[in-house]
């Protein structure tokens, strides 16, 4: 039985303890937050948990074997260290770090220590995501050419991290899982419209060795959410939108290929689609419930994670490239030495 | 009476020609297409309207005074200075030259023998987006803090023009419409898919000196068709969604701006959209047949045009800087020797 | 060669001339209308079309042989007959006529002459109907169970028909080539709104034999204009949306059957959809331009045509059947002296 | 403080209980359920609270004053009557008894004994269905003409209940609170697929005596969740779509009246709405959670609910009425003993 002590009950706190107290195999045995309101609501939901504004009664306590912490970013690394060398196996809210120096040392740490270490990017998790990668996995779209996501928020400014440690992260973890290599080089570029406050608004574009190319545009700008990610391969192309209650994912049977037919470029001129298009059925378990039961399974059998540090660590580092090429207007960015393809032609 | 000659029957002539036939004002003369089918199809729809492959034939028809060109961008010069030479006045595709010098050249003809020329950048002519001039023009929306348009395609190749000359431009005309400034830098990122082909995929970044950003992601290689634009002002927010049929133009309540109200923070963390939304009726005749009769109207009254050959002429210089920042992989490109704003923060 | 003269230039003959202006093997002869200035518009798109306000000039043409009614319901019998007598092959708007025993009478005539009769029932030719047609065909949805109509409008009140004649007709028709059986029985129930003007407002509930049922709900009094049509089958179901511009219909993987299992029941209590969707890609000519075609086959080849007077015959028995039924406030009216089947269990 | 027992926490009691742990001045003493890992579940979330199989166990408890009961119909009226003998405030889910008899039992013994009896049709509380009673109260619709409801569920089929119970009885509750009158008539149409089965798809219509008409399209027959309600005013009308995630209610600035004018015929005709349209934001709060409140502030200051026994009553009447017409296929059934309005024509 995993014991878990969870710090940080803000925004995302509460989804965690919820879940956490329904999986099998692990129980909520306290929470730690500075707010007493926090707690007192804790209190009202689940009488038996412990609750603390000292972080380190919950790493002191035996019964603990597990601690999540979802407190902002800039104290991910003090505490999430804390915890392992209290001997816990850790849950890390993303991003892992505010730095890659940080994420690797946290890696590092738990390595050495035998722990495990999730980091909670949640969008793996998804049905939505599971079932495309599947598709990729079997070959179902054929080479992907692009990716291309909008996730926009409703003008809800943060004032500690900027938009894309906030949103394109999620992107950043999806890639990760979807395809099977590494961008080269990044370039991005963001606008902060309120003065000493964080970009509110980017533009990150990644480039692959294969010519793949990937387009992340992300704001807490927008009067509406919006989660939509387009997939194009050369056989099938998606159309995954996050936000549509019962058609999230649509596939298209048509890929991506030149015609010389007069009358399929007059349809593709007037039409709306091309091919058939078809919705596959999701499993609609909620992601953080999957994850939940995944973090027991790594613990429990010695597993590494599928959202392991190694991910946390390549999502940060991909935080700040992109902070380095907005600080130079769209620079793009060389990533990990790789040197980028020649030229802009790719096939 | 004004009596017109269309060259290029093709894709958009065959809109050109339905429309200036039931234009109050204006009579088609003559088509000239290459293709002896498409004159039969015109033969048979328009039996009394002269068809010749000679475009010439047009010029020398004294009964015709204007000219319609809708033929590939590569003879717009050519085919639009012969018509201006012959007296024409003269309506011209989008883009209205290959290159800026070409344009400058048509624009420098008209004015010298006092012909109206105008460039089809159809949209300002929409209900749609004049609606939106006019909330802009009484400060409705309040500053404009962002545009961001998807325009995406199906998978529809073109071999002449890459993907910013073909969907790209559109954007231009609306945000030189809409907005009271012109950009200062341009990034733009581009790929093309396949060898010896022009782009099919790119994304535009312009920069404003107010601090205004505009974000164009135009591409040949969706499932779907997308033309979606958002436009984010510090009073109000607009979705303008031009698939949409009932629907176009949704006007949120709701401007960017910080708050610090907890309860707002959640609403906005879990909610889909803030404020009252309004969706207002709009003018749905069609674009075209609003450009024909205020063609027409410039002739007859010696007025210029709302897209003269200067919008269009300002319209080939992003296209050119947009192709000079792609070949640097986004390298920011200034624009009109202006010189740009320091730093990325504008408030 | 068939030479068509048209008779009534109001909301739908401008649709018929410009299809059967472009439909191989058919020429528009002559427009008849009462309005000169309808004629007018005529003369300037079609220039070499005669136009009259004497139909009967239409009638003594020799070089047309077919001709086709869009007036009022009220005239069709009397402009049907005649344009029969004369010995012309017949294109009859929807509803052909205004009592089933004039429709009688018009199918009588046509027979006897040799003539062919066709009913516009347009909407048999789409490509959305033929697509849902084959697939009942061949038995993909298994039986079907219920089909359920929204057939609603934008306030647009008629005063010579009501709203069952204007809309439900599209539904009759519809069944009738869907389905492989007719009604038995058939209760409506309808309102006007406004003094001493038809039915703007209706109900329409038919039952058949095998179990079936079919429900249309229509009116003229809808903020919005909606058309979509379930079919539940035993198999799959299908939702067919008109106003939907690219997927008009969507096909579930899912029949309707009993099911015992919690965990099934739990996620179609809290679910949106089951199974998967699927929308196959639809062929989007033009349905009058099918159904030109299909019209040419019909006289040069001695056919019957899908919609003829006897589908037609059929429909005007249902609108006269619902007038009954309203007038008892939707007491249920056996149709054709067929026995209803006993009780409401069907299967 | 009201103690509440909660009884049966099958599909909607882990709704109440998680409400009523929340809403202040109220907490969860008790659930009682003859299924031994419901309780379980309930004491793994809500480790504090009293489980037991025995109903009578939460009668019998002095510390409870109210009872909520989630159990099946067939169960209500013995439940809720030995609660309120026990002196205990009734929560009763929806439809509240078998028979109106039973229903009014339930009131008058509620009433001598001066207990809140509130009735759980949740409807009632939502943001967008007080919202639109706000528009009726203050006649920002005008004369409501019509009100028509499309409520289809995904083929999940009870046994004990027919699809009106069900279902319907939420349109029955919102007429309720949206009307200002009663219905004088009803009729309705309803079939079952299956042998030995309640009816799984219905059709009510209600007629009022002001003119104006209720339609219910009901069905667990469908491939999607459909939850669409159209008013139609005088003045204004309304959309009303529960599924859509973030605009739930529509408002057409366009009400239902007749127009000669040609120009607004066409737009109508060929338009796919008209008039602005105004989405205002809704209070998002759960439904149960405003329906807690209010049940706490009835208890504590003697009221009566918004939606009481009466209420109950007079929907448990409609689906009684409704079950003789559809034993009549559809013969209007007259209720309360009011005369129905002659004719249909109501201007």
């Amino acid at each position: 039985m995993i014991k878990i002590g969870v710090i940080g009950y803000g925004y995302w706190g509460p989804n965690l303890v919820r879940n956490f107290a329904e999986t099998p195999g692990m129980s909520v045995a306290g929470v730690a937050d500075l707010d007493p309101q926090k707690l007192e609501i804790v209190q009202k939901r689940y009488p038996g948990v412990q609750t603390t504004k000292r972080f380190q009664d919950l790493l002191e306590n035996k019964d603990i074997n597990a601690i999540a912490i979802a407190t902002p970013v800039s104290t991910h690394f003090e505490l999430g260290m804390a915890a392992l060398k209290a001997g816990k196996h850790l849950w890390l809210e993303k991003p892992m770090a505010e730095t890659s120096e940080q994420a690797s040392k946290l890696v590092d740490e738990a390595a050495k220590r035998n722990l495990v270490l999730i980091v909670d990017h949640t969008f793996t998790y998804t049905g939505a995501v599971r079932r495309m990668g599947d598709m990729v996995k079997v070959g179902e779209l054929g080479d992907i050419l692009y990716y291309d996501s909008t996730r926009i928020n409703l003008g809800l400014f943060q004032r500690d991290v900027n938009v894309i440690s906030d949103l394109a992260v999620h992107d950043f973890s999806i890639l990760d899982y979807l395809v099977g290599e590494q961008p080269v080089a990044l370039s991005a570029v963001g606008i902060n419209h309120f003065p000493h406050t964080p970009e509110n608004l980017a533009f990150i574009t990644l480039f692959y060795n294969s010519g793949m190319i990937a387009h992340i545009n992300t704001s807490w700008l927008a009067p509406v959410k919006v989660r939509q990610i387009l997939i194009g391969g050369s056989k099938k192309m998606i159309i995954y939108d996050d936000v549509e209650p019962s058609e999230k994912v649509k596939v298209y049977d048509k890929g991506i290929s030149f015609t010389e037919d007069a009358k399929e470029i007059y349809e593709m001129r007037v039409g709306y689609r091309t091919g058939d298009m078809w919705a596959p059925k999701l499993d609609f378990t909620e992601a953080l419930r999957v994850e939940g039961e995944h973090f027991v399974d790594c613990i429990e059998n010695n597993k590494a994670p599928l959202t392991d540090g190694l991910l946390g660590l390549r999502v940060v580092k991909l935080i700040e490239a992109a902070a380095r090429s907005m600080n130079e207007r769209g620079r793009s960015v060389e990533l990990n030495g790789i040197h980028m393809h020649k030229g802009r032609e790719v096939a």
